[in-house]
């Protein structure tokens, strides 16, 4: 006879079989009669963690439930990771077995969560006997096993509680007045004393604990403009240095960006270095890219000389602060062949038969400028150890928030483990992944611990495909993890779209980008000056790329989208609907060259309409369907809507909204729903 | 530093660097660089089994990748619980980073598996080749670089190819024609030479061992009749027997039945016995409700003095395989106040405190012949273990299929517990769940053992009603462990549409159980006959209901249905597309009153259309627009159509077909395509 180990999944108890000697079961295990499952969120059966920020209200649903007819109690029960207690908070019935909880999340860091169920005789008893009363039933035997059960909770009662509780209990047993007696028995305040009080016995628990990892609310919100430091310089052919840079803060802040992405700020190889526009001939001043990092000056904890000294970026830094702007730096875990670990750690390159070190390929190319770290080499623990080292040495210096640079080519264990690392010393910091894959690559990276993840966004420029992937971002499990960051361009993608359709073209996306998720960035000043002359026809490419030379521009130039930048930054500071937090939902458009979208604050106080014609070129028109009744919006009243963009303010009745909108003027509305219009059923004296 | 457990999730993570000692990760654990996530079927994490019958080949499905851009491959792993080797199984890259693999299920009983992926470093080294080959680049060293990795796979290959890899490497390294040494390196047969010997380490493995329960086929393909013996006494006012239930064998086996389900045959207690129509105040001859188990003749373990000797009941077993035909029994576990237990083992009973034992109830409601047992009690597990006995001692006389009276009364973790410990020794045997519950309940009860459940279809009348319900049960994951059972009448629900819907309302419901799922059956001889009186209006008890008396009916009434239903029992023994393997679908009828669905096999080899008029009082007419495109069937040929049922034969074309079903003749169609009507095209010399 084998008993059970009624917790464990099968596979444990198959082994237990095997081994009959650990297969005890404790007494009390086949009396666990409520069981737990389907906890939410859960992300891979809890092999990692749900993502939220700081402040939010963790809300916990499960499925609770016994077997037979008894009333039974939920609890969800957490820990911050640094509490050695487990906290409990009682979870509400929802419907059909599920049971919801919350609670909040107020310090960064990881909790855990789990759910726990529970047989709750006294309710049982109370709501079998309230039936009785109604069928005048005799009870005399039913208020003594209620009493009995008071007794239970006194025997475990608090000592300001037990005294209270035996007398209740006294009252049940012995109250000669029939129709006091049941009042007693069924008094809110005496269940409400059991409840607390009650022994707590045969709780079933869900198989797993979870976890979910607190973010600062920047993982959600945050307005990224990327910079390169080396075309700071007002002089032009001069390098342009972090002083320089500290030129520009005024600028980047008036546009309303709060974090500044640097490309890698690291000494350049001169090995096989990249001339102008990507040429393997360049000339003896070309400049070379700034991800190919490593040179005789040092590795990926020194700075490129010609920007100046690890001082200058401290002073940087302290600089952008005061303007409420973060730099963010760029993590290229890559060497040139000048790089000072290729001389100190051979070991960490593949090495071919020849003896020469595996350059980076995409067999037929070749980039003969770049060596790969090896994730396969036997000394792959020194390798984490220095990279560790590298992240370490940057959050030194006050760094909290880095983009990486193709994390998908290096090992996902590593990512686990050295954002592990970083954010159990510092929970603030932030991982950007620069993941450009496979959708399974994307998302492993998320869950792996990246806060934010660029995404397709900057190829889906038609309402199917803007419709057809954000949906998947927000249906999917993944809303649980990624967090997408939507670029409209990059310094290695000038997209089609911008390419062809002029200024309109750039304030489509700048809208689209800063509406549909609380983190958008653009890489400056190519964006807000409409830089958009491909390298050539096809290519995605820059022409004259900022990636193999230092550029110069004039930031007042006419066309530049500065102030309509601005503009969207601040309507984005001001409506909590755009931070992230929100629920997107779409909507109808009879004209497939408009999409219309909504961002709503869960409470309906921040309402937004995006209308955005995408067609750059021709002014379009027609009607949109709001789906009121998705966001719980009653029909039927009219509302003041009040476009922030262009700034019209219109009264809009019922589901069928009509636009207009010109790509000369501006091609999209941001409407806020100001408030219900006041009829005369709301005025003070109408009843 | 701490070096992480890679492979496992947070929480273990986390308890390790509480307890830092414990937290060495193995040397290889950081190089593995292969993921395996979803894997597919899994239900709930692996804490419970995927379900299948023997035969079936087990496909799985998962997404594997890695970083960068290798090229890897992945094996499915598996074991039948009995062997203590693993197999491994190749997959096939589907699409998007999803692999899929299969194994044949040749044994009952469990199989264990999971997903492996690694690295093939020939397989990348040869893609590669081929795009240098293709731009004509300078290769001397790649060749080299590929012969090691042929060298490598030399060192760890069997004594059969060692030798001949040896001689691969060397004409890859040596051969002076570099067209032939282009040939040689990319050859096919190297490759699975290579792919047979490789050297496989840092394999990624799936988190968990999953499993699947193997059951035979009748688990998914059955057809039940459930019949009191009591009742089968050819001479009116006597109480049948074991023996006058043998005479009824030809006649089950006739409607194509092969499973004779009975109620409980164990003795009836005397104390509060209901008589006639569930009445308190029973007549001394009323023969009492079988589920009321108990009397001084004995418990669970005996038969009822007036259906004969446990020898009558091995004799009928015996009987009822002759004709193909499996019995049933009811496992109600649940005491008469004269059941042996009740005076041995008080302490399984739930005492009140004026010292009687607890009945059951649902107040005001009292079930004063009914002790429920206490899965509460401090003896559990001797209660468990007794109940393992009842179950063991039926098993032990041949009984193989018992049907669970309320198992969502008793605790789930017993039911997990006495299914596993039968199945283990017997894993032929097969357990029915009677739980007309809530889903969440039904659903635990399938995942804890049970190998079929009824189902609300009991309930489902309406066009909507059933679509909706059986797409859940076949979109929803449920489908991996949920077997339904369906059954359009039981001794407890004569449902509302029987009640007034006449003959043809019991032809509808009985096509509709017979061919929504593999598994049905009909609460008989009164199904057949068409009985349809309810005690009231508005109850769904039957008149004079059988659960309270002893009843005698004329088999051979004129309006009996029994050659109508060996009709429909034959065409589900005659089509595999109805033996509960296949794929159901539902297609658009512009009737409302009629629903139109079809079955299939994978291999289109037998499909069927049933087109039943729901409207038991009218004919009714329309058009069916069939999915063809949606069950993979090429549109535009003109198909024969069969029906089986009326014997009608159609020729259909396109995607539309009409039809007329009167309620006088037949409700229904079951129609079977034959085949593609042949063309010209199809004519051998065509061509």
């Amino acid at each position: 006879m084998h008993w059970p180990s009624v917790c464990l999944p099968f596979p444990v108890t198959l082994r237990a079989l095997e081994s009959a000697e650990h297969f005890t079961a404790p007494a009390s295990d086949g009396r666990v009669r409520v069981v737990v499952e389907h906890v939410a969120p859960e992300v891979d059966c809890g092999r990692f963690a749900a993502k939220r920020v700081l402040g939010d209200l963790f809300v916990v649903e499960a499925d609770v439930f016994a077997d037979g007819h008894d009333e039974i109690a939920a609890a969800l029960v957490y820990r911050h990771e640094s509490e050695p207690e487990w906290r409990r908070t009682e979870m509400r019935l929802v419907a059909n077995d599920r049971w919801r909880g919350e609670f909040p999340l107020s310090r960064l860091g990881r909790y855990l969560y789990t759910v726990e169920g529970w047989i709750e005789p006294f309710e049982t008893w109370r709501r079998d006997l309230v039936r009785r009363i109604a069928a005048q039933q005799d009870m005399g035997v039913d208020f003594e096993i209620g009493a009995s059960l008071i007794d239970d909770a006194a025997a475990s009662a608090s000592d300001a509680d037990a005294p209270t509780l035996r007398e209740w209990s006294s009252k049940v047993r012995n109250e000669a007045n029939q129709d006091t007696r049941r009042e007693l028995a069924t008094d809110e305040g005496l269940a409400a004393l059991v409840r607390r009080n009650r022994p707590q016995s045969f709780a079933g628990r869900y198989g797993r604990e979870l976890w979910v990892v607190v973010d600062r609310q920047k993982a959600r919100f945050s307005t990224w403009y990327e910079l390169f430091p080396r075309s700071c310089s007002r002089e032009p052919g001069r390098h342009g240095t972090f002083r320089d840079c500290e030129e520009w803060l005024p600028y980047v802040a008036t546009m309303g960006f709060d974090v500044l992405y640097l490309p890698p700020i690291h000494p350049i190889g001169r090995t096989f270095r990249k001339g102008k526009n990507n040429s393997t001939e360049p000339a003896p001043d070309d400049a070379g890219s700034p991800w190919a990092i490593g040179s005789e000056a040092g590795g990926h904890t020194s700075v490129h000389p010609d920007l100046g000294t690890l001082d200058d970026f401290d002073r940087l830094l302290a600089r952008a602060a005061e303007y409420g702007i973060e730099i963010a730096l760029d993590v290229a875990f890559q060497c040139t062949p000048d790089h000072p670990y290729v001389h100190e750690h051979p070991e960490w390159f593949r090495r071919r038969p020849d003896g020469t070190i595996q350059y980076a390929e995409n067999p037929p190319k070749k980039y003969q400028d770049i060596f790969p770290l090896d994730f396969e080499t036997q000394n792959w623990q020194e390798l984490w150890e220095e990279l560790r080292r590298v992240l370490f040495f940057w959050v030194g210096r006050g760094v909290r928030i880095f983009r990486v640079d193709n994390p998908h080519t290096k090992a996902f264990a590593f990512w686990e483990w050295v954002i592990g690392e970083v954010k159990t010393s510092y929970p603030e910091a932030l991982f950007l992944a620069e993941a450009f894959t496979r959708p399974s690559v994307m998302y492993r990276l998320a869950k792996l611990g990246f806060s934010q993840s660029y995404t397709y966004f900057t190829w889906r420029n038609t309402r199917e495909e803007l419709t057809g992937y954000f949906r998947e971002l927000i249906q999917s499990g993944s809303r649980e993890y990624f967090r997408p960051n939507l670029w409209p361009n990059t310094p290695d993608i000038l997209p089609e779209y911008l390419q062809t359709g002029g200024r309109a073209a750039f304030m489509v996306r700048l809208v689209l980008a800063a509406t549909l998720s609380g983190n958008y960035g653009i890489y400056g000043p190519a964006f807000e000056l409409c830089e958009n002359a491909p390298r050539e026809s096809g290519s995605e490419e820059y022409l004259n790329s900022e990636k193999y030379e230092v550029k110069h521009r004039d930031l007042n130039s006419p066309g530049s989208l500065k102030d309509f930048i601005a503009r969207v930054n601040r309507i984005r500071r001001e409506n909590a609907a755009l931070q992230g937090g929100a629920s997107l939902r779409f909507h109808e458009t009879d004209n497939p060259l408009v999409i219309c979208y909504s961002q709503a604050t869960a409470d309906l106080s921040n309402v937004l309409f995006m209308i955005v014609n995408l067609d750059a070129f021709h002014a379009q028109r027609g009607w949109v369907t709001l789906d009121l009744a998705g966001m719980s919006i009653p029909e039927g009243h009219a509302t003041q809507a009040h476009d922030l963009l262009g700034a019209g303010r219109y009264l809009w009745h019922g589901k069928k909204v009509f636009f207009e909108l010109s790509p000369e003027s501006l091609p999209a509305h941001i409407i806020r729903l100001r408030r219900w219009v006041r009829t005369e059923r709301q005025f003070d004296y109408y009843l």
